[in-house]
């Protein structure tokens, strides 16, 4: 197995990438798992070299140009053909390689892939699909969590279906039931949009519909998977992290308002860090961008090494897992 | 000052409200303001017997129906007319009382309060404003929070002129900073709605736009009206809900888990009172619903004694500062 790395586009590129590449490889004791670096040929040896770091599992692949927040996400392809970006996605493509991992341009890399990767046959829109850790000790699936600002209710159903599809190949769960996201939880809830796509999930014998659900009962863990348009799923994710940090600011300014609660602000500094660590995308990894004929994760701008590494790990699961081909076996209308 | 209470509707009717106006009177000494309770007379007179409550601040007005959440709320008006939400609403409209505080389902409560309290002219959808607590030790306006799950974006642009005059109004803030709910900052982000809305906020001289703005900067207090339509909005408040029960429920979970972070647990419990208190929505009262010609204030379903007394102090507060006075001098074309 060789996985893509793109060294680029991320806020800690190029560094956090290898040294990502570098905690995988010690971690994944699989001798046939591969990670392909891609970006500056020299810089990479370099950095290798200083790190005192010599792995036949460790390749390059030299591309000497960057995709950046500035470029257009469409015209990415041509315009920079010797991007990391570029070149990575052509080589998954070109099925010489299993997957890829990127932190550059969202819009970009979705553009890309949908281009060079290509869907699988059947599919309108790929998704990106976030996991939010449940108050049952797993992970309910955000499905879209922001790729697709503009929906139709056909979009809504393929969600549904591709968020089965991956919950059932990454976490076997056999039957996963599925909800959409709604101001109510009544049928006859929702906006034009909801109201529709209501109707097509009651009807598809493809999902384990579970009628509409509140946002707050994102972390219940009682549906597995929750489906919404892109922007409502981006705005969701935005207000839970705003939520979390503003409680958390808020509780460490009350500790720290008297002696006694400072006190005892030491006394669970170690329970709050945990808390912390399950909240923290980074140990997450990255979101996969579902629906295409190959494995494409998309890792956090923000991703540090450990990041990176995660994001690795679960490209690998996905790639193991084949988490392409069984959407690809449940949804393809014919190649 | 007469302020109609409700004593139907709500989860903890009949008695919480009756508790609550007792409450709110104790609290308020302006002997001008008094509340008329608006449901069962002999049940209300029993009561405030059985308490030992005798004050002429307190009236009574005989309704012995009531709006249930299984009514239409469109037929309500003419479905019921004794019930207390109509004859509550009927007393606002013909001027014999200043507002209302109700706790009755929040559809019937809106199509009852256009139908007979009235929209002011030129407003075309009245609007339910939030306020969210912010890290700057103010209140943060979310408007629409749920009124309007389908809007156009023109009606975006109203709730950006309503949320402007309530903060102005409300809070004395001259010149209120109105950000537009997006996926993204940059201007051409977002969804068909907030592209089109985004121009039409850009061009009013009746509003200081600040541009895009994501959820997560809700809590920051950098800007004080937040504009989005009714689902996002809702979705926004239950996110928020459901991100701090769960924070708070792991949190607790973390800290009873080890004998050293329950005895840090110990130490912080007034913390934590303290900041569950400023996230409670019964300390905020209710939420008033924008752009008619009176006071109508939606309390939560949930209410207890003391969320009636304070959304009974919110509506003597709109009433002192005639909010809907400001929103027709600023947004009325002609009567």
């Amino acid at each position: 197995m060789r996985i893509i790395l793109d060294i680029y586009g991320g806020d800690n590129s190029p560094y956090a990438p290898i040294d990502g590449a570098i905690e995988f490889l010690s971690l994944c004791t699989d001798e046939s798992v591969h990670v392909v670096l891609c970006g500056d040929e020299k810089l990479i040896a370099d950095y290798l070299t200083k790190k005192h770091v010599k792995s036949d599992r460790i390749e390059i692949l030299h591309a000497p140009d960057e995709v950046t927040c500035h470029d257009e996400p469409t015209s990415v392809l041509r315009a920079k053909p010797e991007s990391s970006m570029v070149k990575g996605i052509r080589t998954v493509a070109d099925k010489e390689a299993d997957g890829i991992v990127s932190a550059g341009s969202t819009g970009a890399l979705f553009a890309t892939s949908i281009s060079r990767v290509k869907r699988i046959p059947g599919i309108a829109r790929p998704c990106l699909p976030t996991e939010v850790p449940n108050l049952k000790g797993g992970y309910t699936l955000l499905c879209d969590s922001g790729a697709n600002a503009n929906c139709t209710p056909e979009f809504l159903l393929q969600f549904a279906q591709l968020g089965t599809c991956y919950m059932r190949a990454m976490h076997g769960i056999e039957n996963p039931s599925v909800g959409l996201v709604c101001n109510g939880t009544e049928d006859e809830k929702g906006n034009e949009l909801t109201r529709e796509a209501h109707k097509l999930l009651a009807e598809s014998d493809k999902i384990n519909f579970a009628g509409n659900v509140e946002a707050r009962e994102l972390f219940s863990g009682d549906t597995d998977v929750f489906v919404c348009d892109g922007f409502t799923g981006n705005v969701m994710l935005k207000t839970i992290e705003g939520s979390i940090k503003t409680f958390g600011k808020m509780l460490k300014d009350e500790i720290t308002s008297s002696l006694i609660s400072k006190l005892g602000g030491l006394f669970i500094k170690k329970s709050i860090g945990r808390l912390k660590k399950r909240f923290d995308y980074r140990e997450v990894g990255g979101v996969a961008i579902l629906g295409l004929r190959g494995c494409v994760i998309k890792a956090h701008g923000s991703s540090n090494s450990r990041a990176f590494c995660m994001a690795l790990m679960q490209a690998k699961n996905m790639i193991e897992k084949d988490v392409a081909g069984e959407v690809a076996k449940e949804l393809s209308i014919g190649d």
